[in-house]
């Protein structure tokens, strides 16, 4: 075909640029400029402009006309929206998973060994690397073509949210365990009630982290940067 | 920057191919050849690449490793999965618009006066996009970054399932505009447990109708081609 190497390459280069944005490296509101990528990781600028269609898909950033690639802020406002259509989308998931009457648990099951391992090392990359494939265990028993797209096109999102959150003193790394230990019981147990209750309380949980980090950092802004607020108060 | 103007080439591509699977002229699974497509339109393969993930990210195609881009199905799985998270978007959008107490109800009232001409000159591509900005008219309203984006990801599936819809000898354009004034009346009227009767109520009837159509068609092949369940038949 000789269109796989190069979707290969912008895969990795979205991937790299990807991490970036996930892990806080990138800030919100920074600015991707396509040619210093290009010459930073010795690729085509046509790569470049790829890599970052896909991580517009994957709602890392914004590709705004004539201003570039921007990555994407996280204001609360956004944290809200997230939070609330990620955890819904998260009960349809698992409720139709809980449904299908399934017996293959293993992904789910080999995910939370990941993340116990994670816990115990204190490894919090490897847990949110789990926590992804946690969700992306139930694609492949439900086929379900758009659902699992639109998941996935949100889980760096997720990922993102979930490093902002580990930086709250707060937070702990074995609730994030625990959470999911208790939702694959509520899985297994084909309890409807039961998983929207843990999916909207966690997703509760690292919503009010987010935001109590936000409060504090607009009151020191050296402690993070999340989005316009906090770089319009910088700049006052 | 240098940018603008290949991102709207890059859309205009993306938008011609789109038009052409959302109206049903590129059937479910067909292959999209890049070079192919890059020499009818005399634009680069570099351009072509780039219209092919924004493609992607609307739903319209899959990029498969080792084949290429394919026209997504339209199986009943498929139709069910989207109908059910695309319904529970639109009462999550419907809702929130309600709820925000908004007097501005400027652009849905124009998208309802596009319809009624629409029916008036039994002109259905005028019809399909007034329900485009019928459902873009809440963004505005609202600023949710997430849940605007993953909807607009998801209208263009929307719009082609409305083209087969269209295709089964029930479907009249006045039901369409029907359900879209009676929607505006209860997101008016803050209503929330009407907007989700409604909009569930509607999607149901167009999905009822595209599978009556899939199993017509599959008794008679040459009325359609709806994904691989009839490209087999028609293999046998």
């Amino acid at each position: 075909m000789g269109f796989e190497p190069a979707v290969r390459l912008t895969e990795q280069i979205a991937d790299h640029l990807g991490t970036q944005i996930i892990t806080g490296r990138l800030k919100p509101q920074a600015r991707i400029q396509e040619l210093k990528v290009a010459s930073d990781l010795s690729v085509s600028r046509g790569s470049v402009r790829e890599a970052l269609l896909i991580l517009e898909s994957r709602h890392l950033i914004e590709i705004i006309p004539r201003r570039g690639a921007i990555v994407s802020s996280l204001e609360a406002g956004q944290v809200d929206d997230f939070s609330e259509l990620f955890s819904e989308l998260l009960c349809q998931l698992y409720v139709k998973v809980a449904a299908s009457r399934s017996l293959c648990f293993d992904e789910f099951s080999l995910s939370l060994e990941r993340m116990e391992r994670a816990v115990v090392q204190d490894d919090f990359d490897t847990l949110v690397l789990a926590r992804r494939s946690f969700i992306r265990a139930g694609f492949p028993i439900l086929d379900t073509f758009y659902l699992s797209a639109v998941l996935s096109g949100l889980i760096p999102a997720d990922m993102r949210l979930a490093y902002v959150v580990s930086r709250h003193p707060d937070y702990d790394m074995r609730d994030t365990l625990r959470y999911h230990q208790a939702l694959l019981e509520a899985v297994r147990g084909n309890d409807d009630a039961r998983i929207r209750e843990l999916v909207h309380a966690h997703s509760g949980r690292e919503k009010k982290l987010v935001l109590s980090l936000q409060r504090s950092s607009s009151a020191r802004p050296l402690v993070g940067n999340f989005g316009r607020a906090a770089i319009a108060q910088k700049a006052l």
